[in-house]
């Protein structure tokens, strides 16, 4: 196995695929948002393609709005499995592959949160990872006590300590706390048990977690981290960022922020990972590509192409199709609607050639091509700072992941660019993370054996 | 398969076992309480027992004092796996056993409660349980942003709104909702769709649930409800009782005034199944069984009992051990520490042979004998209006319970009290319970055909 640097892969496998009309392809199992054996198929493949993760994306409610009527019906971004349990399940019919849960910061406790990373931790042996995101959508706030979302400002402030506090909570035990000796009955060193006593604006958490260091030490954190917080949180505590952008240069100028930031929570830049998203749709010929990539276009029905850009720019059923793209009076995430304007200024779109022209990736990269063409768009960016890996965004599942493990993975594995085989059994070994160190292992024990040469002296 | 009524069988599967010498127990795996293969030892040793459920007790903290100090470090009741990530994992090496995990109503949001407990049941294929309970300590308290918990009316008025809010919020969608039509771009029938909209005093959550309808219409719901709104929150939504007494005519009394309170809520007697734990001990000779526990009894360091009744009566480490159990000045659980003082005075027992008296059960009814002794005692109350089946504490894992499914299910079999293959896929199904009705499905295609057929006159 190379010692160089190489590219990380994962896999975005929500539901039947990214594309909007992913579950009326011909290959599509129907039903498979709510069928375990689809993602049981989903995840075996990626770790067939020795990918570093599966990632499940989540929201704690519906987030399609249903505008204009009868977008929500048209799509089936409706039902999902929750994502703990989903891969606490699949970590029983995978061995290597890591598994990444998306959790809100916004309407959860991070008592729980820590918990449930921590038992999948032990369950899948050291594979998890914690996706941590703010919920941005009114839609989920109206499932929580609330009519609208908080603001972006107490949305991360929440966020950061939130962060804080799992972490402390995943450093209440030490790894060798645990003696568990029959004989004298000590089942584990109080000196190794750390109370976390966290008091802060958002929450106050005494500890310690009911659950033990976890395999990995901690599961990894991934995120997103768009926006000017999002990077700083991500630079002060992500293990993997999932980064969306289209261009190189606009690929490149993230990598260096975030990057860049690092240097101030004395990190260093090879211990974050920045894999943006890309939808790869690969063909023996381009002609094969591109007419795959049309089966699925050509199912895109207007009011579901309108629902998926009123989810970011409000409702423009009033305004013609073929018409220009007008300025949005009701942006709803402000992140993503800027990419979409930016796609439809520079391509001179009409409102329906731009949810066409999203309505595969969302706003992320697109390539169709041979395997050779999609393995250089990787390596390009990956060799010129953009990139240090990839989420996969498969069209429609499992047949488009199938594609990329079966024609992609070979064509990096030839360039050298990729593991022919996995590194480690964890997630952190996979990814080349290092293990992080217990921050207040050997405090007691340093306090003790202070009180006692004192008492020497 | 017999159509008479049968003895209903769970095991509490709690840690290494329901001792609390349990983890030094010479078979007991000492690190088990964090070993997935452990755990799925114990379930398909249950599974092998036909047992209709595997039941995860649960705290959101630990829930020992370390009183006297200790105590704490001499028990095994610190760590343990979450249980809807351990549950959702078991699902996938287990093919009909029901899987009841914990949750509690007092720190937790409806919404995710629902949801994973949805999961579950989709993973599992209709093997879902959730055992409702309210936090009381004060330690769990304090891992979520308060110095004490809730009073016991606020904790109750909570969990009574919760649980109403999750069964609408799994009532979000119609069975047949999802026609997932490829042909016409139709994913689900709106009309199938149903809107919670809850305001409540508690909740405000207005849905839909992102989980399609369940397996089984609805997870199985089960309480312990000791106390008088615990009863009646039992008699409104319970399925399943996991219910302590020590005595026939405590149970008999419970078991009456339970299902007596149900018709006030329109349901038959038979709707709930009310099962009292029991720690079973079999042998081949009484002598062998009696051999077996006191191994276990011999384990019990003083400061671990006088732990473990700390949890209830507070610290009694001033008072001498061999000395009369003194009125506490510090009850920290009150149903519970009432069944330990019943058991104190009627036995005029010492604080060590209070200590000793319920290191297994913890209060439970403590049955020590061969396999005909422990059948006739469960006969006893199966047929005198005390019990329709039992929850199994086995004092250590897996061998406490091993021994039960070798020794103790053959003798109920013989007997014909007891299933001799499953009868259903799901844990609704071997319960015996009823398939719960959609209470909003039909009503608004009612509405629709009334407003047409108006519109026609």
């Amino acid at each position: 196995m190379a010692s160089h640097r190489q590219i990380r892969l994962g896999v975005s496998m929500i539901g039947l695929g990214y594309h909007l009309a992913a579950w009326r392809h011909p290959d599509a199992p129907a039903g498979g948002n709510m069928e375990l054996q689809h993602f049981v198929r989903v995840t075996q493949a990626a770790e067939r393609g020795l990918f570093d993760m599966a990632f499940l994306a989540d929201g704690v409610g519906i987030r399609f709005h249903d505008e204009p009527p009868g977008a929500l019906c048209h799509t089936s971004k409706n039902v999902q499995f929750e994502p703990l349990t989903l891969l606490s399940a699949l970590a029983m019919v995978t061995e290597r592959i890591g598994l990444v849960a998306t959790a809100s910061t916004t309407y959860n406790e991070p008592y729980h949160v820590a918990r449930k990373f921590a038992s999948l931790d032990h369950i899948s042996d050291g594979r998890a990872g914690w996706n941590v995101v703010t919920s941005v959508t009114d839609m989920e706030a109206r499932n929580f006590n609330r009519d609208k979302a908080p603001g972006y400002d107490a949305r991360y402030d929440r966020a950061a300590e939130f962060v804080e506090v799992v972490r402390g909570l995943w450093e209440s035990w030490e790894d060798d706390a645990f003696v568990r000796d029959k004989a004298s009955g000590l089942n584990y060193d109080p000196g190794k048990l750390h109370v976390l006593d966290h008091h802060g604006p958002h929450f106050q958490v005494r500890g310690p977690l009911n659950v033990a260091r976890t395999p990995q030490g901690a599961p990894v954190i991934v995120q997103a981290g768009a926006s000017e917080q999002g990077r700083e949180l991500a630079a002060a505590t992500a293990d993997v960022v999932y980064a969306a952008a289209q261009r190189l240069e606009d690929a490149q100028a993230y990598y260096a922020s975030v990057k860049g930031r690092m240097a101030r929570y004395g990190r260093a830049p090879e211990a974050l990972k920045i894999m943006p998203g890309i939808m790869a749709v690969p063909g023996r010929t381009r002609q094969e590509a591109e007419d795959k990539y049309a089966v699925l276009q050509e199912l895109v029905q207007p009011v579901v192409g309108l629902g998926a850009l009123s989810n970011y720019l409000g409702d423009l059923s009033g305004f013609p199709l073929e018409g220009p793209v007008p300025e949005p009076t009701n942006r709803r995430m402000h992140s993503r609607a800027q990419i979409f304007l930016d796609i439809a200024r520079r391509g001179g779109l009409s409102i329906r050639q731009l949810y066409l022209a999203v309505a595969g990736g969302n706003g992320h990269r697109l390539v169709i091509g041979t395997p050779v063409d999609i393995a250089d768009a990787m390596e390009e960016w990956f060799l010129n700072g953009a990139a240090d890996g990839f989420n996969i965004l498969p069209p429609w599942l499992p047949g488009g992941l199938e594609d990329v493990v079966e024609m992609v993975v070979p064509e990096l594995q030839r360039r050298g660019l990729y593991r022919t085989g996995y590194e480690s059994r964890t997630l952190r070994g996979n990814l080349g993370i290092a293990w992080p160190e217990h921050r207040r292992a050997g405090v007691k024990r340093a306090a003790i054996a202070q009180a006692l040469g004192s008492a020497a002296q």
